[in-house]
């Protein structure tokens, strides 16, 4: 027979980590993958505001069975007990949050869900990026994670609504290395409604992340929270 | 009792033009109109080509109950008859086509679906473009015209199957002039399994056309002709 320590290695489920994981969407991914079983780590700059974070979290989901465990941790922190870790963070601190977390995020799968828009009385646009894109961005700070682009168009409103069972949409995933985008397509699957589809490589993120701004244009007309749907899929 | 003129003014139906309708995807928007019972002019550097394209699509056509009547012209022509131009030129040919046709697509309605992409051994990807995007432009170019865009993310190849009795799949529709873009969208509503869906301003136009690299990507993997679906509207 297996030693305990064995059998957890083989059935081993991913850890995952969300910085930035007390905002809206870092708090609504946590919600839904830790539903579906997965252990998480919510990060924050601030502990403190992570553990409460967790807490909320850990209370919302005592009434699901199976939920993973939730726990909260500063970034670094909870960069180095994650093997997928989803960067949540508001565009304005993207560059230098990841720049400080390059060593601690090494050999991580790290799935950027970042969109860089700005916002005037016209509604939402593109933000020129230097790199391109936010998963460009990340790609060129940390040339020892396995850089994935996913979960731009997953509205916040609705992953935090636990009246809603399931999250209809599609979320496309883009990246360089097969086995992450594999990996978190299947991370998107996990949550019920959702589907991964592999969207391209890096270098066609920018379009990715920037649709969000027509996103929020269809919000406003229609009066909802709209997602993206891959028809032929 | 109104005059057989009052009635055709009354009842009129846009008359849609298409410049580079000989084109994969002007010739599949082409017969998906007619077939939905508007008249189309189909639209050509070459009025010979163009004609023979018209006819192609007329004997395709005469097994449709209530099909419009199509018909071919120089691309002049084609915009001076319409009421509605949809722009499917190739994105090497729509600065100049437009800069020439600015007169003649005055007072239309322009749905430019083009999208300025470049490809090479890795697929497809965005090209940069000086007004933002292909729809910037053609506004830049046509300041006499209304311009929108739509129809980006349709399959050529399912447009053109007439053994598909419906196309499924969102049409996002961007533009300035709310008149124009209720328009277009009541134009992709003809069309079985579309619906014209409010996008946002032309200044979004950008990732909208780009994103025709990430469904060529969704095309490659899936083997499939890929389109978009918005959620939630």
């Amino acid at each position: 027979v297996s030693s305990p320590d064995t059998q957890h290695a083989e059935a081993r489920q991913p850890v995952l980590g969300l910085l930035g994981g007390t905002g809206e969407q870092g708090s609504g991914l946590a919600l839904r993958f830790a539903a579906s079983g997965l252990d998480v780590v919510v990060g924050s700059r601030d502990p403190g505001r992570a553990a409460a974070a967790a807490a909320d979290l850990s209370a919302t989901l005592a009434a699901v069975p199976g939920a993973g465990r939730v726990s909260g941790a500063d970034n670094g922190s909870c960069a180095r007990q994650s093997d997928v870790v989803v960067v949540a963070v508001p565009w304005a601190a993207h560059e230098h949050t990841l720049r400080d977390l390059a060593g601690e995020l090494a050999g991580r799968v790290v799935v950027d869900c970042v969109n860089p828009l700005g916002f005037d009385k016209r509604g939402a646009y593109a933000l020129e990026v230097p790199q391109g894109s936010a998963a460009q961005q990340a790609a060129e700070l940390l040339p020892q994670s396995r850089v994935v682009a996913a979960f731009h168009h997953v509205s916040a409103v609705l992953l935090r609504d636990t009246d809603l069972p399931a999250v209809h949409c599609d979320v496309l995933v883009l990246g360089e290395d097969r086995e992450a985008t594999d990996l978190v397509a299947a991370l998107a699957d996990r949550i019920p409604g959702m589907r991964g589809v592999f969207g391209g490589r890096l270098r066609n993120a920018r379009q990715v992340e920037a649709l969000t701004a027509n996103l929020i244009s269809v919000n406003r007309r229609y009066k909802t929270h709209a997602g993206v749907g891959i028809t032929g899929v």
